[in-house]
């Protein structure tokens, strides 16, 4: 099987490094279809490696060893193990979402959702045009936390909203009357950021609730994994009051 | 003049690109020293540029044109303007502080500092080892809020505790025992961050207040920057209440 670099278009992906693929292999071992292995490789001397190598023959994935990958999807050659795996489109479950609009920035979402892994919170929308989730950037970014939240796109907010029109959306801009220490937050909920530069068209102050994070007039904006990281952490700091 | 890759050894620093410069410009030209201009800016076309150079006039700073310092500075050839500064050794004042004890990355360093602006907490602690703050990769993922937060370094923990007997200590950890929801908050107060990798030694809580960011256990940890966003969010919350 031809090994190309990374395109949206391709029906798989890809994780680069030993402690990533180890994740992989973990995680969602039914969708590995091939590990890679450098010959540069210390084997024997890794403990990482022969750990990993071990789970593959546990789980009887096959491993290939060979240069060719390696040259192809890790040019600068800093990588020895890579885990080529099968992309899945998934749905979202009900409950608390984050929903991403046009979000452009490949190691932004990877760190969103390691940090919506780390809140509980297991689905993520995306409202097209967006970065590609299982772009090896963001899965790398991730930290191997793609592996345990749900990505779906959607076309437009209002398809995002016929679906879910339970939810109540919590719009995060600047320009928001109210702040998030100050807004009643109820269940099921979705969280709504906009693009990294752009932020969130007035007009979703329509349909939503506006909310804005407070800072100091020293900086434009807090980043985008930022904000929505402190959002998460505030609506869902209550589940982990007595302990995990 | 020389110029020169940046080395911590040198006296100037460097902002790439024009917007990180014209925040250099704005917030400290005393430290300008000079201004390159690549010959391919587009000088009439760019608005950025163009209200760049005007209050380089106004405030009779040096522009130079010209190819070498691009060259030198930004091989990747994407950057037009390039602004070079003087470094200068900075002190905290008392208040609230962040302390990072041996951070190692640049790019986390530098979204810290603007979280730690976008906060109102113009005071960073570094206890050395740690990344130089005036990397330039550090003054570009501060997006220009380098030039409002002072950071001081400290050869070790307790030169920093003699300096500042009246903070209180709070070390985040993971095996603290008490979350950050439950922590009473006492100002002046210091909020202190172990390495990204290896975190704080368990020796810190001998001397400050652990203090845990509950997550689930779907990740080993928050990000750095995550887990200082955080904290420094809930401890200037109150500031912000009655708008800014």
């Amino acid at each position: 099987m031809k090994i190309q670099r990374y395109k949206h278009e391709l029906g798989v992906s890809y994780t680069l490094g030993a402690t990533l693929t180890y994740e992989l292999i973990n995680c969602a071992p039914e969708s590995v279809t091939r590990i890679f292995v450098s010959p540069s490789a210390d084997v024997g001397g890794s403990e990482g490696i022969s750990r990993l190598l071990e789970r593959c023959r546990e789980l009887g994935l096959p491993v290939e060893e060979g240069d060719k990958a390696f040259h192809i999807l890790s040019p600068k050659g800093n990588c020895f193990v890579i885990g080529e795996f099968r992309k899945t489109e998934k749905r979202l479950s009900p409950g608390m979402h984050l929903v991403l609009v046009n979000p452009s920035d490949a190691g932004n979402l990877g760190t969103i959702i390691r940090t919506a892994a780390g809140f509980g919170i297991g689905n993520i929308a995306i409202i097209r045009p967006g970065v590609d989730s299982y772009d090896p950037k963001v899965v790398r970014a991730s930290m191997g936390a793609a592996f345990h939240v749900a990505v779906e796109y959607f076309q437009s907010i209002e398809n995002y909203r016929e679906r879910f029109p339970e939810n109540r959306l919590y719009a995060f801009m600047l320009s928001a009357p109210v702040p998030l220490t100050e807004t009643e937050r109820q269940e099921p909920c979705s969280l709504v950021f906009g693009n990294e530069a752009t932020g969130l068209p007035d007009g979703y102050k329509s349909f939503c609730q506006p909310v804005v994070i407070r800072h100091s007039g020293k900086i434009d904006s807090l980043s985008l994994p930022m904000a929505a990281g402190i959002a998460m952490y505030e609506f869902t700091k209550d589940r982990w009051r007595g302990g995990i």
